[in-house]
């Protein structure tokens, strides 16, 4: 195929040459997509995408058939200089962070599905793209195959966004899911979680937190047009979750998720922003709570659109790399039709809000000496902090109803708090914790989506 | 500052002019947002968006008082060679049409909520702005602020999608809802939904499929890279669905829904489609199921990204609006970036099926004389015409189980068939009607997302 042919009048497209940067499993179904569906992928972009390399580690790796021998290479740079688009799914930061410099500075279009790169270093990836007029695509960064960035970033352009809820970890909510359906304490459903290759032989980075702290700080920087790194989201796994408050959560009309939560708090035109990673209380009846196994979800509410979400697979190879390609044929497109790449808005330097200053609901449980007077007391430290009682509700605390065990003479409050800013609540359960006939606070769980 | 501004220092990008046709529900929240948000649009486009126009029919209605007077028109010709990016939201076919197809002549792009328009004259208009090289955004005309138009064309560009299955519509899903939840018949509910704005004094567009159907050809157009129009799309309303209907769905453990369906029949490469709305039962663990009340959402199969949801508000003036003002940005943003709209990929013409060859299941309930042999009977004449049954379940028909009425000796069957083509299922159903100990066929009801 001709790379130039403007001057003809018989003008066949030049072909868009793409180079894919590792061939992982993501990488793998990239390359199979399109080198096993040229003809479609030519009809959606008006031109045929030529695979013009596939750089790789290890040349004597085994591989997929469908990948020809001779498009590997280890040589990264040579192949980014040969693209007009190049697809990141080697993941880590570096060589990634420089190769995406080095494809901007070229005058290629980049699209990555490397969350860690974007939470770190987006700013600065960024503002390349932006100089060089080129367009930085990251559908699968988030969510996998769910489009959310595109709609965030484009249908909800002209309204504001006010929260992003997502459920943006699939090991997480497996495990959670497994926990609420047969009852599986968090190891048992971790081995399960891992047996079942949802989640790593060290399961830290889903467990703990770290990948959905990544999606939350790009949900976070689209939603809002400003930036925010991994390094600003307060972060709490699911490792303190037990098998009792999964079961208090549906006994209370709710369910377990880890969310990445993104909100404005304040007015939208010059609020702060609150984004952080946690496990909380979701209502039975909210849309995420119907989110089931290691399925994605992100619910956005706007301030024009009202409530939306998004609901699909959020990892594994052939959903990840439907994203890519979709952002592929969207790069490859602008190559063809000329102009310049989308410009990233970035203009509302939102201030995010230390952790403390987040303001959120509590449910608590404790188990407090069974006598008159006591739950007076409790409420008395809550109103002394400034912190308003939503509900109460008390049980003996036979092991069948707490689920913490059996003493003799106790009761098991379970305490649901109005907002309040996080340090007035967690001033609130060291005050609690310190009272005379309080015998153990069981569990802290925030609330969202009420 | 504009990327494209490499040769002054100190240019002001000139503001990009918007046009809107129609200033009801939606476009006096379009003409407010465009008009109350302009510092936050101008971030978004990197130009000022001016507001040079709004056509209207009556100069002297009462209109809301942020829309200035002496931007009403009665010339909309006129207005739309002024414009930049014209936006249609006046509704119906003439004089849409004829001033969408003027805009693409003087290079405007077009912004459009008229599903009506696009479901009769898409790919006259598809056409027309291909030939402009310019925009024809509609993310307004289906789902209303749902982003599912953006994620459809392009996010999901790179892969291959096998079948759409939409709540489209609010009115009916309310209905339905209300029937499930509080047990009420169809016409007190449509009441109810009148009664609360949800449905129109006569709800016969929304009742018997024709706004579901318009967005289903739409759905279908965009899914599979082809030309529906509503003429192709098989159209059932809800009018027959009664309250032992729901009721048995119910304890079948199924939701009723209507739906847009729309589908590839055979393989994804040759096969034909079927697009089709008709109430359907749905299990109640899908995830269409937990849509409640007004709300729309389309479940989307893939092929690479799997099943994906998109929900949120289908119908109200600010939703509406949101979606309008999101393509409205995205029009404005490549007016100043340049390059071409974006082009429609129409290659596949899949030929649509009949409704007859729509290939489906059903779920029968009928009336049966209470005797032995009269259930080989019915299966005798199911299997005759070739189709399998999936599940039978008996209940005597006590007015508590069937919900029909009390008649003595009869039995009540709920009868689940494996897929067959639709034309085999209806002369099965007659077949079966025609047997000499079955009292009545109570209901057919097609089964969705199994």
């Amino acid at each position: 195929m001709p790379a130039d042919s403007a001057d003809s009048l018989d003008v066949t497209p030049p072909a868009v040459r793409v180079a894919l940067l590792g061939c992982g499993v993501v990488g793998t179904e990239v390359a199979r997509g399109i080198l096993t569906n040229p003809i479609d992928l030519e009809a959606r972009v008006g031109a045929r995408l030529e695979l013009v390399g596939v750089a790789v580690r290890n040349l004597d790796a085994e591989r997929d058939p469908a990948i020809p021998r001779d498009l590997l290479t280890t040589d990264a740079e040579a192949l980014v200089d040969r693209a007009d688009v190049v697809v990141e799914v080697m993941g880590g930061i570096e060589p990634a962070r420089s190769l995406l410099l080095r494809a901007f500075a070229g005058g290629a279009c980049v699209v990555t599905a490397n969350k860690a790169l974007l939470a770190e270093n987006g700013p600065e990836l960024f503002e390349a793209a932006d100089d060089a007029g080129v367009d930085l695509l990251f559908e699968a960064a988030v969510a996998g195959a769910i489009p959310i960035v595109r709609p965030i970033r484009e249908s909800l352009a002209g309204d504001h966004v006010r929260r992003v809820l997502g459920i943006v970890n699939g090991t997480t909510n497996f495990v959670l899911d497994k926990m609420a359906t047969e009852g599986l304490d968090l190891d048992d459903a971790v081995k399960e979680a891992q047996a079942l290759g949802y989640a790593e032989a060290d399961p830290t980075a889903d467990i703990d937190g770290f990948d959905a702290a990544a999606k939350a700080a790009i949900l976070a920087s689209l939603a809002f047009h400003t930036r925010v790194s991994i390094a600003d989201v307060a972060r709490e796994g699911i490792r303190a979750v037990t098998a009792a408050d999964v079961a208090w959560a549906q006994r209370t009309g709710h369910v377990i998720k880890l969310l990445a939560v993104a909100e404005v708090q304040g007015p939208v035109d010059d609020g702060s922003i609150s984004v952080r990673v946690h496990p909380a209380l979701v209502p039975a009846e909210h849309p995420l709570a119907a989110v089931r196994g290691a399925f994605n979800a992100v619910f956005v509410e706007a301030d024009g659109a009202g409530p939306l979400m998004f609901y699909g697979q959020g990892a594994g190879g052939r959903p990840t790399a439907s994203a890519v390609l979709g952002d592929v044929v969207s790069a490859a497109r602008r190559r063809l039709t000329g102009g310049k790449g989308l410009r990233e808005s970035k203009d509302q330097n939102f201030p995010v809000l230390p952790a403390d200053a987040a303001i959120t609901r509590y449910q608590l449980r404790l188990d407090v000496a069974d006598r008159p007077g006591v739950l007076a007391q409790v409420a008395g430290a809550l109103a002394d902090h400034g912190v308003s009682i939503d509900t109460v509700r008390q049980a003996s605390s036979h092991a069948e109803t707490s689920g913490d065990g059996d003493q003799g003479g106790m009761a098991h409050l379970v305490i649901t708090t109005h907002t309040a800013r996080e340090a007035s609540l967690a001033a609130t359960v060291a005050s609690v914790a310190g009272l005379e006939p309080v015998r153990q606070i069981t569990s802290v769980l925030r609330l969202e989506g009420v």
